[in-house]
């Protein structure tokens, strides 16, 4: 009964590591399609998020199947728990990652960042891509030592949210309100997508390993 | 064996009810707040949260122990695993008062919006509150007539936002970046605040009915 239940939860842990890798590839083509205005890219971005969604209702299915045939409890149940959570949050970053392609359609062809800000967009999205990828990693490998890079990946991501914030605020900021608006919300994707991709990754510690990870305090997601 | 399940859920859409209450509460105090530059108010939602946190916690534990206890199947599983998802999004919708009453304490005693603007505010507010209380009479009447207003007052929010939008990005936004930056922001709180609300109402309409309410294909969380 519990090979069962072992071989069904490797088949959705996969299935969410897919998943991880789509919306991974997802921010990383949002994000150029920002910086270099690249239309094609973007609308590459728009058109695959229905399979992130479609992805999302893939791995539910799998883990009412879990729980209805294998009526697992305790430590297995929490697993399954997890998975469903880490499903939902993984839809949720695909949704960023469209709303910032859809940003970069929307102002095309001029861009929608200030050259200004765009060294901080090419660097909050390579961390945030990275936290995105080592959720896969995790996966693959169960080695869970890539737990000590989340937090300094997603503390990345914050404090160059708050620079931008202070850039944004500066009494100096020549490039108009529109582009702040802009600017103000792509950065808030990027910050969300960042957390989602925490809470990810350290419930997929908790599929692989059976234990949470240790670090912070500072979760909205230690809710399993 | 199922008439132990239902108490069980019944007690479960119980707790439900009262975090939507909770919630509820919470963005009319945070909007009061940022309205009528209240600090007192802001500090106590600020404070508050960590009630809907635990609240959320409570209700993961109850559903964690349906699953274990009475290995529901069929039509039962789906309803507890949507009334966990239910619980998920009502913990946002916490969290997203929270950031309005953050804002509204980080400017005071400075009003952070322009008087222009706080018709906008005062209507979101209304509407998004009453979103949230709607699902509190959806779990205690069993009444799903309360499902037809639910597009109304989501649209309402989604109408406000737009035009929101239209006045922000008018050349003539006289108020300044900074207070540009904040209305942005505050404005898509309250937008996220009525869509998390919409999808704890549609499920908890499956999980007091069985069946899933009918209207609208614009949907992120069709999927129990």
């Amino acid at each position: 009964m519990r090979e069962a239940y072992h071989v069904e939860l490797d088949q959705l842990a996969e299935n969410l590591a897919a998943m991880s890798v789509q919306v991974a590839d997802a921010m990383e083509r949002a994000t150029k399609a920002l910086l270099e205005v690249d239309l094609g890219l973007a609308e590459q971005v728009i058109s695959d998020d229905a399979k992130v969604d479609d992805a999302r209702a893939e791995c539910e299915e799998q883990a009412y199947a879990l729980l209805a045939l294998q009526a697992p409890v305790a430590t297995d149940l929490r697993t399954v728990l997890a998975a469903i959570h880490a499903a939902e949050s993984l839809e949720r970053m695909g949704d960023l990652a469209l709303h910032v392609a859809k940003a970069a359609r929307r102002r095309h062809p001029d861009p929608v960042l200030p050259d200004a800000v765009k060294p901080y967009f090419a660097e909050m999205g390579r961390a945030a891509v990275k936290l995105a990828r080592q959720v896969e990693a995790i996966i693959k490998t169960k080695d869970v030592s890539a737990a000590k890079d989340l937090e300094t990946e997603d503390d990345q991501v914050d404090d160059l949210h708050r620079h931008l914030f202070t850039v944004l605020m500066d009494r100096e900021w020549p490039h108009g309100v529109a582009s702040a608006v802009d600017v103000t919300l792509l950065g808030r994707f990027y910050e969300r997508y960042a957390d989602h991709a925490v809470s990810v990754a350290k419930r997929m510690i908790f599929v692989v390993t059976g234990r949470m990870p240790g670090y912070g305090t500072d979760d909205e997601d230690l809710t399993i």
